[in-house]
């Protein structure tokens, strides 16, 4: 599907109807509907839907008009939506520390057209990963945190997304908490943590793991929020362990893992097939 | 979700407006779907979808008003459609042969209501699991199979599905083949294949997992076609196998393998969640 | 292998030579060793291992005579050992409380013969669960437990536990919290925790992972230790859920997994293959 | 464990005392055993084992002694047996078409020192991968291959393999058939096979994958034989696809898979972890 489409991305209080109504919004301007989920979260009483149609093909409202009539449907329905194009091209920023394999990891699949973005922008608290970001011609931005500088820091941050236009920060191993000041500002970060959240929270998960003798050990890719890898979780996966393997045999093993599940987050983002509410996503995959 | 619903599956050549078309349906008389989820098949130009929504709560028509008042739209689409009814409750026959784990499993699912059905026969060729069958008073017809008896044996069959008012007929390691001719007649059998199909289509695949030094063993649920082991493919899974393995290993981890994934086919079934197009399915689940 | 074997399992102090040690002394009998795993954690400088050898065949120590020869050597080498014999039958006690998935589940493998064992004893919290054991002729000891009379029914427990020559007591779905006074008292306890530990240690774990929305739940079999649900892991495995999933979803998608976790971690205990140090495990597999 | 070590893989008939003869030889001559691992293929009639010892700390046979010394001792066993020293770092080629996901994988991870050896030579039958050899220092040699000069080009590809003095050949997404003389010649060829072997042996296995509608796809590394994809497993993995991933999804997919599953088959061959007997594999892992 190369034709640019709209992306619907919608929750609202549930009733009778929403289906055909949203339906209808598409069809009655004469658009083809190529991708159409919808869930209902009984216990939370809401209705989610995501739902993706060609702009060509006869599709009768140009691209600033869609927003403004769906915006009559969306208010009586009291219902948080997104609209998303196709052809704007997302921007997203690396945020990395001193390892590189989920950057190169992310670098390669952009290139290779399996994540859907430009990466204009890598941000590092270490210098060392400056020579990867100089191969492949992105801009490296060297800021350094202590404990004392994070304010004045996280500052300069939220400058350089903006200078650059930035849609999506993706955290590839950047080992710093972010403030909560921050998430709030800046709210479309994606983090990997290389465990099985809930389970070894916070510093050293593999240390953790070995230490408690499990058996099969994961990685999480979630949203950042103010509260310490608590964010709605988007991917996991896991993969078995054994009394053979040592901390670095995890640590190799798990880097895998963030690989893949990392890409996988941020590919269904990309694709505008997440949808949080509360603290919990759905992923219309 | 307890109230009676109606389940519409439908597949017909895709085109502009067929989720509003499908909904409007519903909405139209007043109804509250549930459970909407749409697939579009681009290479085969097929739109296929899955429509559940209550019966009561206003839905303004009668049982037995949707049908001729559905087939109206179905026509125009050139659509293949079923409707199912939560409240009439299919009756399943469970064929086995000498082994017994699924036989048990698909009881037990059944008494925990994980498997919403009722199971009023098992077919044997054998005799030895007749004890089962008395003790949770369950008909238990013995039916030897030879080579020689085979076409009268299996007319008694569907007599017997005839007079026992049988929906599906489950093959839980019923280890004989049926012929074209019975597939033709009764085309609703799911079987169990104890292989990661299409590897080790056909007989003693563990024997044959083993020699061939696999790393991964796996079972196969499928809709019987005449083919053999090459009908619609509805669930799968596998398990991690070693050098430490021999054949009467893989048998025992084989049967966990085949009672989860023969029950999970059977649910997905009795849930109307799979739609056959092809040769494939499409399972939403 | 249904002749009959010792098992030897034993830790100690790395040093040279153990391999050939442990080797020799079966060899100098005359024994034909089948199996022989070893292990080291260079972490804790501990070697560990698991050595299986034939009874008959020309062995040439009786079975009495086995502990004194060994011992000598396991002085010297400061060792935690044990010796198992296959033809010593282990029993065992199945603990339940309403849920009987678990409890089902390993009679039909002790009958099955593939969990080797006798289950002489179901003890229960709760009456629901006394037709099973009738039904597979179980002694079946209902002992209700309240906060007040705990202790009293412990040692009631632990009196039957004797009576009845108990090896290992299997917590199957037993929803109640052992004291560490009857931890230490009789230490071969397996309990079944319905999450993946360490996420989601003590109550209501299914809730709990619905709440954090996870994208994959887990079972742990460990043993019991006077810590919560921290005790040495012995299988642990996984199942992948959606947003579709409510909480009943994770209920019967986990009682697959606690079926098969539990079921391995049994059969791994009772084949002498789980080697406990410190709070970890080497699992022989 | 970066200290120097020998590491032996043997096989032979089964007999008593095995396991005392290999621990006694390094034993004898002061040697530390820093992993055993032994397996009694109990069909054949084959005990296969795995014992890697320190070459320092006292052990005190020279490199070149050992294998004199040992063979006296396997020449009784009638062993196929292999020695490998860890101080010498084996020589890689990697073989390429188009496709560079696995030979990118395989080059970081050589540099991650997740696989031991040196990789100075790419193959390719074509010429698009050139530039990323050269960025990373490696030599390409382009050898194109049709129908008619398929002999003369394995020649010169033996050629190459002699000069650069290459140990291991790994097929990295190399989309020509070898040919049964030049497995002969070269033996030591590791495959990656983009399907869940022996489902899908040949031409595009994906294409045949979403035909058959599997609702899993895996991927497979395996030694070269002359029988095309018939070789020796060494590893396998996979992943769930299910009706809405097209064929172009189920090759992303598949291309995640392949990565890991012929990384590590690359590392246990390196790590001399792999024993071949007839066309089955004990990975000692």
């Amino acid at each position: 599907m190369t034709k640019p489409t709209a992306t619907l991305l919608i929750s609202c209080p549930d009733r009778k109807g929403l289906v055909a109504l949203l339906a209808n919004f598409i069809a009655s301007h004469n658009g083809n509907i190529i991708h159409a989920d919808h869930h209902t979260d009984f216990t939370a009483g809401l209705f989610l839907s995501r739902l993706e149609w060609q702009l060509d093909d006869g599709f009768d409202l140009k691209t600033e008009e869609i927003t403004p009539a769906f915006s009559e449907i969306a208010k009586d329905l009291q219902a948080n939506w997104q609209l998303h194009f196709s052809h704007k091209i997302r921007r997203i920023a690396l945020w990395v520390s001193r390892q590189y394999h989920c950057l190169l990891d992310l670098i390669w699949r952009q290139r290779a057209k399996e994540i859907m973005g430009e990466i204009p922008l890598i941000i590092s608290n270490h210098e060392n990963l400056k020579p990867i970001a100089a191969q492949y011609g992105i801009d490296f931005e060297y800021i350094p945190i202590t404990k004392d500088n994070k304010a004045i820091q996280e500052a300069q941050q939220l400058e350089l997304l903006n200078k650059y236009n930035i849609d999506l920060v993706v955290l590839a191993k950047y080992m710093q908490i972010l403030s909560q000041d921050f998430t709030i500002k800046f709210p479309n970060v994606i983090n990997i943590h290389h465990s099985f959240l809930p389970a070894f929270v916070g510093a050293n998960p593999y240390e953790r793991a070995y230490e408690r003798g499990v058996k099969i050990i994961g990685a999480t890719a979630h949203y950042v929020t103010p509260d310490l890898d608590a964010g709605p979780i988007i991917e996991q996966d896991v993969v078995r362990v054994s009394h053979r393997d040592e901390v670095s045999d995890l640590v190799r093993k798990g880097k895998d893992l963030e690989r893949v599940v990392l890409a996988r987050a941020v590919r269904y983002h990309l694709q505008n097939r997440v949808l949080v509410y509360g603290n919990r996503t759905v992923v219309f995959a």
